[in-house]
């Protein structure tokens, strides 16, 4: 037998704490939560199962799976309705994850609280979840760490004549003996990709169903992203953004490479993607609104007259950056219409990029803890872009 | 620009027309399609947006990336309420797919048909991709060939001294030059596991959350199933279940290879989950009911004494065998309950395996396409405790 919840009793209630708080404001009595990554969040283990959170009170945990858990208020369910036995059901008002949760699931859940009035608990967990706590900080750094290292070896792992795929698999093999787990975790089920991304050349510049900030064919049309199996050309780039998930937290990186000597318009685009991550690390502290971020980072693409080739060419994404963690699309969201304030313990990627037809993606992507009085970088592997050979 | 859809005219018409026999079974008058699995079998490609297919006429693509993709009916829309323009609404019975549609998107999309009565199409669509067409089963052998290839070569990827991630991981990079996708699409999105799974010695009696037939730790209380970085040791098995992916549709295999001598148990249960299999691959035909299946496996379990290990030990699957294509979790399901019947153009996976205290998990599993008069196996990597020293 092992606990269920892994999290020290602390930790625990500053999560629970906040989520409450939320709750509160929100007039929520309580909340089922299943997601696999709001359950990571509340114990520090995933399970297949239901957490009931009263306002007041200890929360239940109700698991399917896996047999051997033990703690106060861990009942083993084979069916969602054997909740209904233990918890609170009547007039109440009651959060669902209705934002990730297929309907027939919701509906299921409906029907064991018949009278209750259900509320949405997606937008709950996820304010929550985007002020990372000090423990929470510290995974994160431990992920930079790890995804700096590999980063750094990069160079390393490059011989003349590879592909795109043959340098991503030789990146994603020293990140896996580095203890990476792989997994890339995307809130809602309609974002796929697989364990990141390297473009190279103009692959960079083919558009993908996903609202990624950077494209690529991809192997397969049933998983069309990144890498296409593109030779690594003297002339071209190498955008590696790949998965930095070492501790169930992830960090966001990318950084660029180059064969050879590249297009000078390449070069200056490069040089301007470190300048604006720069001023946005300057910029950002809490209280800033997170559009800003987003528009300080198009006036300076607009101002070096890139603003054609800033966050894709055939196909823009609509960011420059997005909050992280144990998912890579939290909040805080920086985009032109964002109504988020930066808060401190929020962690954000900033990612501008370019394409430059003809060469490839360049630019840098950081992962940032907003500190009280400042940003810190977490993801420090050299921003240059650093030659292949 | 590129032709949305992919498919040959003539494979797409076998398609729609296996969905819309079962529609007009169910009478649903139109479906609205988003799943990104269902969007590749109807397409031949993965876009972000929605189809929608009425009981007679064309369907319609209503597409919000990637951009520049062309066709009759393919319509770039920014929100799905741009769809009731182009669509049929009024009192009709519309499908959407409900099993895997968060509940929040469900409801979007109703508010666009107010009149319409919702049904669910997730068991159309699941009926339909049941019965692979030759096109997908074509697709499945060759994932089949390669799946094979890298089985083959495991015993030289073995050195002395590694721990199983570090064999998982060469398995990995072998799987991913062969050009293996690597994503695990698993209907749902409460099952996860990153590239598939290798057990060593006891890990694999540890219980995971997921319904899968084995088990593990993993690395990290975030992503609990597999490899946790058990050294192997003589005496030890190894079961290598990794993924199959190399076309869009995957194959299941698994294999199991030991160090030194093995406890003479786990000898006599892996050659019986070789007995299983040829004894399943003789009865599967168009027309046995699925529980049949199981029940031949769990009465050989049980003859030969080693039910208290079969389908493992401290925690047991449901199931011996399950359908997969695009998608590891299809119809038909081989479980005890199962009401499912054998249908020319099934395709399953039949994994009959054990986990002995102590030395690790043994037995084989295989993927089969039920043909008009036989199963034929489409993994055949040898079956037999291969030696890694």
């Amino acid at each position: 037998m092992s606990q269920l919840v892994i999290l020290t009793p602390e930790e625990q209630q500053v999560r629970l704490d906040r989520i409450r708080s939320i709750m509160a404001d929100a007039g929520v009595d309580a909340m089922i939560i299943s997601d696999n990554a709001n359950t990571f969040y509340l114990t520090g283990r995933v399970f297949s199962g239901y957490i009931y959170i009263p306002a007041k009170g200890d929360p239940a945990y109700f698991v399917r799976r896996p047999v051997e858990l033990s703690g106060s208020n861990v009942h083993y369910i084979r069916k969602p309705e054997e909740m209904a036995g233990y918890t609170t059901g009547g007039n109440i008002t009651l959060g669902i994850e209705l934002d990730v949760t297929p309907y027939s699931t919701v509906m299921r859940l409906k029907a064991i609280y018949p009278e209750a009035d259900i509320v949405n608990a997606s937008p709950i967990m996820r304010r929550a979840r985007a002020v990372k706590t000090h423990c929470e900080q510290n995974l994160m750094r431990q992920s930079g760490l790890k995804h700096e290292h590999v980063y750094r070896m990069v160079p390393r792992l490059y011989k003349a004549g590879m592909t795109d795929l043959e340098l991503q698999v030789e990146i994603e093999r020293l990140s896996r003996l580095e203890g990476c787990l792989g997994q890339f975790r995307i809130s809602g089920d309609t974002m796929e990709i697989y364990m990141g991304n390297l473009l190279v050349g103009d692959n960079a510049d083919s558009p993908t169903p996903y609202d990624f900030a950077m494209g690529g064919a991809g192997l397969n049309p049933s998983l069309p992203v990144g890498a296409n199996g593109t030779l690594i050309r003297p002339g071209n780039t190498v955008m590696v953004d790949m998965n930095g998930d070492y501790t169930g937290y992830m960090t966001d990186m990318t950084r660029t490479f180059r064969l050879g000597t590249i297009d000078p318009l390449a070069v200056k685009a490069h040089q301007l993607s470190i300048d604006i991550c720069h001023r946005i690390e300057e910029t950002a502290k809490p209280g800033t609104p997170a559009k800003d971020l987003y528009f300080i980072a198009e006036h300076m693409a607009e101002e070096a007259g890139l603003h054609k080739y800033f966050m894709g060419h055939r196909q823009k994404a609509g960011f420059i950056g997005h909050g992280l963690g144990i998912e890579i699309n939290e909040m805080p969201v920086i985009a032109p219409r964002s109504k988020d304030i930066l808060a401190e313990g929020n962690a954000m990627a900033i990612e501008p990029k370019f394409v430059i037809p003809g060469t490839g993606a360049v630019g840098i992507e950081n992962t940032y803890l907003i500190m009280a009085d400042r940003a810190e970088c977490i993801t420090n592997a050299p921003q240059e872009l650093v030659s292949l050979d």
